[in-house]
């Protein structure tokens, strides 16, 4: 079975529905796939890799696999507040398994539908298990939340809960039974509508992937700021408290943005609307860092996010 | 050091000169790069994986292996007829040497400048090394150069010499000193000048990566037609004659393409102008495969081109 064949018959209809949409003219099996540009309207381009073992595991089924990838980059658009509109596709494996492609595919096939973007092109290599996956997405001209544009005084906000995926990791690892924390780390939802939802309202944004304290940090030097966020505040769907390393490890892919004040009940409504939880966690100050106190006031001492070095 | 301040330091400013005129609004360092949409233009986008010990030796400078990586996406660009607006990198290393980064951003650097586009995001992560990149040019709306299009009785054409590059990849593998066939390999030129100057020209493209008769079954099967090449005519800069292996070794990078037989003295004219041989090799015939024949008009048989799996 050759390359050119194997893309062919798993590759090349994956969210096709949507190409004439979308403006995509010459989709996968060409050189290159060839798309209309959206003349009135920015791109938002972001590229995301999912290693085997470090971003999923191996043991997982391909089709989680897949979903996961696409949806970690479309993540990235999320953050920024874009409409996502196509994607390219990378993928390293070892070996030839028809059976693992076919769930891959499939797995691609939900989250093209889902959010209503097709594959247009691709590659296929032999070697370690990797997944490439290159985001396209579309915003009006200068409206594209960033991570610079937070203001002293603003409130720092984070969607949905933080933890929930990185115990999903652990119980997955331990085979453990505990459903819907495995499921939040398995299928991570893109907050695509959210990020839509914040442009005119978020002074800034980032998606939480290598954790919360961390990606926060991004906020505070992009914005030449401090931040001050409240321990207690921080929401989580456990039962049990999250731990200090929990808040700080990563694989949430939530919404952490900042915003005015005058905002708070405008958030609070498309929450409600979203059905997303979205809570204030602190607030942006002077300074270049973040600061996690307890409810005394008293600094907490965070462990550090995730580094791949 | 953590994945930010790599790709503040090594990243964040390859071909940022460029990064204005290509309406580049938001580059490396944010969740994704922000671009104006050039509205009188399609986009043509392709991504590409080079994987250690399969596009690339391990053994080879950093600064080679990402001059090479980014050359041979953009090979895919050349067969469109697209002129190189941006790209992105997903890179997947072993371990973080500064040393090798730093050779490696010098890659990336050469041929930013060369083809005066910038490098506006990328993501890093730890594992067996791997490099996609994926690049995006602009072509006018309706031009771009596809595997489809070409007509019974267009001339095929392929700029350049077939087997320089693989017998440059054999002469590295065994420590010969080949340095003309040894530099075809490390720095595949991409033919994004030839590409530009064969719209209107070509009746269908492609680049040679897999191999030359692999790849133009490409052409033929997009565009339901067979071919004919005549052995002794395809061109070769070796002092020893190709082997049939050879011919389909792939590694070439160069540009295959169909055209009538009206426009070649404009072919002669643009090779000359240009300085890149191309030649004339065959004919687009009734059929559905590539057949290969030698003087006396008896079909050559030619080993097949590469494949992963």
């Amino acid at each position: 079975m050759d390359e050119h064949k194997i893309i062919q018959k798993y590759f090349s209809d994956v969210g096709s529905a949507y190409l004439a949409e979308q403006g995509v003219r010459v989709s996968v099996g060409d050189d290159a796939a060839i798309i209309s540009n959206s003349s009135n309207k920015e791109s938002i381009v972001s590229i995301d890799t999912s290693i085997k073992d470090v971003h999923f595991l191996s043991s997982m089924n391909a089709t989680d696999i897949a979903y996961r990838s696409v949806a970690i980059a479309l993540s990235d658009l999320a953050a920024c507040g874009a409409t996502p509109a196509w994607y390219t596709l990378a993928l390293t494996m070892e070996d030839f398994d028809e059976e693992w492609l076919k769930d891959f595919s499939e797995g691609l096939r939900i989250i093209s539908e889902e959010f209503k973007f097709p594959l247009i092109g691709g590659d296929t290599t032999k070697g370690s298990l990797s997944i490439s996956v290159q985001v396209t997405g579309y915003c009006d001209p200068g409206k594209a939340l960033t991570r610079k544009g937070s203001i002293e005084g603003d409130l720092v906000f984070i969607s949905g809960f933080i933890g929930e995926a990185s115990r999903g990791l652990r119980a997955l690892q331990n085979d453990e039974d505990n459903t819907k924390e495995i499921s939040s780390y398995l299928r991570p939802r893109a907050r695509i509508d959210l990020g839509q939802r914040l442009i005119g309202i978020a002074s800034s944004a980032i998606d939480v992937s290598d954790g919360l304290i961390k990606d926060l940090g991004h906020i505070c030097s992009e914005s030449n700021l401090g931040c001050e966020i409240l321990i207690d505040d921080i929401p989580t769907s456990l039962t049990e408290p999250l731990t200090s390393g929990e808040i700080n490890q990563g694989d949430d892919y939530e919404i952490c943005f900042s915003a005015n004040e005058k905002y708070l009940s405008e958030i609070e409504g498309i929450a409600e609307e979203l059905k997303i939880p979205i809570t204030a966690i602190g607030k942006m100050t002077k300074g270049s860092s973040v600061t996690v106190k307890d409810s005394q006031g008293i600094e907490v001492k965070i462990q550090d996010g995730y580094g791949h070095f």
